[in-house]
């Protein structure tokens, strides 16, 4: 079995209980209020700013070349592309950019961001991948869910962010974090693989911690 | 004003929420259960095998020898003599070495541990300073108040602990830490030290979840 | 005076010693034989790899969304723009990916990239803007002071690296690691100071070492 | 093959050539001009609070307690007891601690300290340890070689430099890093030995370098 499909297996549980979450089911029927969303959009761009770093670290720890530059590519899409979701949300938000840096980060968001920091200073290369997999990997699955919801992609406030993480752009650059997973662990020990089920729990956990303190507003 | 002095005013009313919270009350009065200490004592002891990375880092950053001796002692204690504390509890308590190498870490506790390990690594020597000083300046309090409350330190079960974090020795520890933030951060800007301010809160946030996951021995 | 200029002031010497190096010299007379040029195209390769991973620290270390997205544009143009010169000459000389892959660093390489990798880890951001600028500012000078060598940027080998290191986009490039230098340190004290003239000027000698290095072929 | 056995296979003929250095010669059999080993002291006494850094970033690497330990208590000995030869010399010498304050590090100290430094970040434990290993195992061969030079370890300078090092203490501290070494490395694959003999042999080189920036007193 690739080494994906086992941490898939490992959190598959907690991965579908997202989709039940108030916060993301209100996403996709529409009903979330725009001021959880919009705590949510403020904390989520905080969270790619030390996403990125973690990216960082991958470019850091990287021995070969194409390693390098799948994590300069990342990077690159954190503060750019992806960030496009962000600075569309933000405009329409009337969020600025002083909002933005006057913004604290909720206890949540530290915890994960510098867990997945943390485990960047201290693993390896396939570690760093499967700690910044949670997210990716999660918001993929969420989108390709809502995808299957008649209108919902259509939804006038909501859609353009559904669009966004179930376009094949996005499934393609989490592609590449899958197949980098595999590729670094193959030949991993039972000890090691145990070990990235750990990291992969731990981020799972800290993502539904970020749904439910986007919808509670928590800080 | 010493910046201690300022952090102190900062977190002051999250440190003595402490000395309230069930669990720190009934090491006091002795009515805490055995297991929830027993749980304490085997996440407390996971935390200080982080703790002392974030030392480590701070002889990493540390330009001159005084400060790389002074993290590079506090390291040696964490693992021997503060440990003396932990090693004497965990035989009576009859937790074995497998018991701890099987043991996992709280989410609390990994919150913790790598918010300051990544601190560590992104910030300077006078944040790493400060990170541990929620801790280790919080349980010298704790001890102190303790030592105040008639009978406390002469309890047959928690009586040593009482004693451990009352002891001139641990005070004098502390306070190489709190002459290090202020020497090392004489000349910070207001901006500086808003950013230890911000450290410093978060810390104790996450000590005050700390002892509320060691109450609940919630993972 | 702002730092840059103490930087430069200090270093001047040595940079202008470049000038003067027979590799230098024989890249803008055109002498320069062709097998050092490949021996350096080589190591210049493997240099860009370990330099993007300063630029990586440089992501980690930033507080300020702007210093960050600064450090991941020259992450993205070192492995992909600037590499744009070496994937021209790599071609032109035949140097394959697998000859890439095979091929060691020399010592001096070694020693000059990760000199700026562990400053990168102990220091803060502006020491690593720094400790790049060194590699950066002397390329742009050497450019500029070929460029006034009449006919000098039409040297049918040689004239494409002469016109890329003097070309606008390059300097504008350079400008932004001088500015953040400056504005990153305008608060330094002498002490801070005396220890980015120590940055530059391990790094400056290194450059020498290079050019020295790829003259002669030294591994 | 143990890996121990394997590196220093590869590295043997570079650690041999040691013995035959004139400053290693002038240990030896007295002759080194106290000059030279007065610039080698101070030299060593940076290199030493540097190592200290690399032993630091084994402690943060480190999963396992017996590793966190082996690493604290190294950096205990480099800080303390190791220290304690060079206390004696820089005493003798009339070292005061200013001058070691204002001494500044040679080019080849500052090449050899951060590349393990950098070593460090860059990769996992058993790496650190082999990174170390050629400073601390050539300097046990040297101090065993010397031991059977007649008359050798009684010399009334250096003969206290050759007991150290020739010392039960001392070997028995560098055989952990080389049982670390072989314990770590048990399934590596060749492209992981490959990459420890590349490290091995950089610092041995390294190493090599440093006995001759001390014979020649070379900034």
């Amino acid at each position: 079995m690739k080494t994906s499909e086992r941490l898939y297996n490992c959190i598959k549980e907690i991965w579908d209980s997202y989709n039940s979450h108030p916060f993301v089911k209100g996403i996709s029927d529409g009903t979330l209020p725009i001021e959880s969303f919009r705590f949510y959009m403020i904390q989520d761009h905080l969270y790619l700013m030390q996403y990125a770093k973690v990216f960082a670290l991958g470019v850091i720890k990287a021995r070969e070349e194409k390693y390098m530059r799948a994590f300069a590519k990342m990077i690159d899409e954190i503060l750019n592309t992806e960030n496009a979701v962000h600075q569309n949300y933000l405009r329409k938000l009337g969020i600025s950019a002083d909002d933005i840096k006057n913004a604290k980060m909720s206890l949540a968001n530290e915890s994960y961001t510098n867990y997945m920091i943390s485990v960047g200073l201290k693993e390896g290369l396939a570690e760093i991948a499967v700690a910044v997999l949670a997210c990716s990997w999660s918001y993929k699955l969420i989108g390709d869910f809502m995808k299957t919801i008649p209108g919902c992609e259509n939804h006038e406030f909501y859609g353009y962010w559904i669009k966004s993480y179930s376009s094949a752009e996005y499934a393609e650059s989490n592609d590449i974090i899958i197949d980098m997973v595999d590729s670094l662990t193959e030949n991993y020990s039972e000890e090691e693989l145990l070990n990235l089920e750990k990291i992969i729990t731990v981020c799972s956990k800290y993502e539904y911690m970020f749904w439910d303190m986007s919808y509670k507003m928590e800080m």
